[in-house]
C-alpha cells in the first residue's frame, strides 16, 4: 500500500470533523465530497460561534469565493483560533486577483500562516503578487507558470502550497511533486476545486507530514476524477460518478492509477 | 391504501407552499426534494419580508444549520407569525449542542412551540438539555438513547418530535411509532435530514393529526431512500435516484415496503 | 446552421465571464449550467467589490430570489455599473408579487433598464403591475396571459422580455417569438429558471441583436431540456442529463428539434 493509500485509510478511520467557511456555490458539493470520502463536514461561519467551533474542529477550510464583510471577520477569527490551538487550516484564494477586496482579505489571511494553500495557477500567481491577469474564477495561466510563485509562497508562509490543474504541483518550499492524474471534465463542474481544499483539510487533520498529506489529498482526488470520467457523458453525470468513486476509492485503485512525478529537492 | 399513502396523495393534491429559513448547504436539495414530492418550496429569510411571507405560506420550516444574527431575528419573526396565524412550523435544531449561539437560538425558538421538531439523536438529546457530546452535524448517539428526550420535548412543547436515524422514532408525548425503513447511504448525502424537515412541514400543511402527518412524512422519506438505494452505486447516484423515487412514489410502494412498529400508549 | 446555432457557437468561442448576484438556491446550478454550456460564471455580491467586478465582467445577471438588504444595495450598484459601462444585464424577478420588499426592489432595478428580463408568467404580470395573485416562486398564470404584460414591459424598459413556461414567449416590443420546445420535468428542478437567466446573460455578452440572442438562449435551453428528458426517470436524473446535454448540444440538434413560432410584427 502506497503512502497515499495509507493517508486515505487513516482519514476514513478517524472521520475528521472539518469546519468550512466556504463560498455559497461550493457548500453543498464540499459537504458531499467530504461525506463520500468518509470525513464529517460542518459549515459554521457566524462570528458569534466561529471561534468556539474552530477550537473543537479537527481541521478548518477557508475559501474567499463569495465574500462579505461579516464573513471576512469570521474567517480571521477562525484562522486565528486554529493557529492558536494548533489545528491545521487550508486557505483557498478564489479569484484573488479580481478585486481589491479579495487581495486585502487574502493578505490578512496569509499573515495567519495557513497550513496549506490550494488554488489554480492564476490564483497562486496573484497571491504571490506576481501580477496575474486572472479576472474570474477560472485559471488563465498554466500550472507550470505558477511553480515559482508556489515555492515563494511556501517559503513565505512556512506551509504547503498546491497548484491544481491538468498536472497538479505541490511544494513545501523544500520538496515538490507533480500529480499527472485527473480529467478534463473536472473544471467543468463548479466548485470542484473549492471542495478539494476541504479534502486537503481533511487529510491534514491527523498527520505528521503536511506535504505528504496534501499530496495524498491531490492524488486521491485526481484519481477519483479519472475513474469517474469513465462512466461520464458530460459534467452532470461526471459529478455523480465522482461522488460514487470517492466513496468506493481504495488503495489498489490508487496504486494502479497513480502517475506521480516526485523530486525531493528544489 | 394506508394512512401514509393517503397523506402523500393529499400533499400532491394540495401542493402546499412551504417557506424555508434553512441553511446554505440544504437550500437547493430541500427545494428539489419538495418539488419532486409535489409541494412548492420558497426560501424567504429577509427580515423585511419574512412576516409578510409567513402569513401567506401553508407551512414553515426553520433550520439553524448555518446561523447568522440577522437570520436568527428572521427565524423568530417567522415563527411568531406562523404561530399567530395558526400555520404549522417545523424546527430542525442542526448541531444544537455545538455552540452557545446555537443553544440560545434554539431555546428561544422552542418557546414559540414548533408544531414538530426533527433532528438526529444527538440533536434531540442536546435540545432536551440532557448533555449530549455531539460536536458536529452528524449524530454520535443512537436513536434509542434519544427516545426519552424526544418524549420530554414533546410534552414540553405540545408538539410532535421525530428522531431520525437507522430506525426513526416519532412521538407526540402520548403516542409513539418507529419506522424501520431507510438505507445506510442516506447520511452520506449532505442535508438529506434538513430536507426531510421541509417534507415534514409539507405533510403538516393540511392535516388534522400532526402525529400521523409527521409519521407519513418519515415513512415516505425512508421508503423512498430504500427504493433509491437499489439503483445506487454510492452517494452521488443515490441522491439522483432518491429524487426520481420521491417523484414516482406511490401508495402501493408504501404498502409493500412499510416496516412500522407502532405503539399508541407511552 | 440556424441563427440560434450561430449564437451558441459564438458563446463557446468567447467563453464570456458572467457575474451573478443570484439567489442561494440557484448559485450552484447556475454556475454548472454556464460551465456546461461553455461560459465562465462568477458569483460576486459584496458591496465592497461589486462595482469593480461589474466593470470587468462580460455580462451580469441579477436575481431577487433570496433577498437581503445588503444584497439589494449590491444589486443596484452592479446594475448601475453595468449600465454605465455598457455591459448587458439580465433581471430575474423571482416571486416579485409575493412581498412589498420584492416589489420595491424590482421597481428600483427596473429603472436601471435591464437589457433583458426573464421570468415566469406570474412574475412578468406582477412586474408589469397588472395584479397577479402569485404567492410563491411557481407560476399560477399561463404564458399566454402574460404576453401583453411582456410587451408593455419591453416598451417601458427598451429591453427584451422573456416569459418562460410550456411555450416560451419573447419580445422586444417590436418583434415577438414563441419557443414550443421544452419538457414538463423542467419546472420540477429547482432554480432551472434562475439558471436560464444566467444563460440569457451569457448569450447577450457579445451580440448586436439582443432579441435574437435572447431567443437563441431560450431555444438552446428548451431543446436541451427536451433531449435530456429522453434519458430521465424523474427530476433527479433529468437534472444530470440536462447538464450533459448542454455540454454536448450542437447546431444539428438545434436544427432538428427547433419548434419556433416567429412573428416579426406586433
Amino acid at each position: 500500500m502506497s503512502d497515499c493509500a495509507a493517508h486515505l485509510a487513516r482519514l476514513r478511520e478517524t472521520a475528521p470533523l472539518v469546519q468550512h467557511i466556504t463560498n455559497h456555490v461550493a457548500m453543498n458539493l464540499a459537504a458531499n465530497v467530504l461525506l463520500a470520502l468518509g470525513a464529517s463536514p460542518a459549515m459554521v461561519h457566524a462570528k458569534e460561534e466561529v471561534e468556539e467551533f474552530a477550537a473543537l474542529t479537527d481541521a478548518l477550510c477557508i475559501n474567499i469565493g463569495t465574500l462579505s464583510a461579516p464573513w471576512v471577520e469570521s474567517m480571521q477569527l477562525a484562522a486565528k483560533t486554529a493557529r492558536h490551538v494548533g489545528t491545521p487550516w487550508v486557505f483557498d484564494p478564489v479569484a484573488v486577483g479580481a478585486t481589491a477586496f479579495r487581495r486585502e482579505t487574502a493578505a490578512r489571511l496569509l499573515e495567519l500562516k495557513p497550513t496549506a494553500i490550494r488554488g489554480n495557477a492564476s490564483e497562486i500567481i496573484a497571491l504571490a503578487a506576481q501580477g496575474s491577469a486572472g479576472r474570474g474564477v477560472d485559471s488563465t495561466d498554466s500550472v507550470e507558470a505558477a511553480e515559482q510563485a508556489a515555492i515563494a509562497l511556501a517559503n513565505r508562509t512556512g506551509g504547503v502550497v498546491a497548484v491544481t490543474g491538468p498536472v497538479d504541483f505541490v511544494t513545501d518550499g523544500k520538496r515538490q511533486a507533480k500529480v499527472a492524474n485527473g480529467h478534463a471534465l473536472m473544471p467543468r463542474v463548479t466548485a470542484l476545486g473549492c471542495a478539494q481544499s476541504g479534502v486537503v483539510a481533511a487529510f491534514l487533520a491527523d498527520t505528521e507530514d503536511n506535504f505528504e498529506a496534501t499530496l495524498a489529498a491531490l492524488v486521491s482526488y485526481a484519481i477519483a476524477g479519472e475513474i469517474a470520467a469513465q462512466r461520464a457523458q458530460g459534467p452532470g453525470s461526471f459529478a455523480v460518478a465522482f461522488l460514487d468513486t470517492l466513496y468506493r476509492l481504495d488503495g489498489q485503485q490508487i496504486d494502479t492509477y497513480l502517475r506521480l512525478e516526485m523530486s525531493d529537492e528544489i
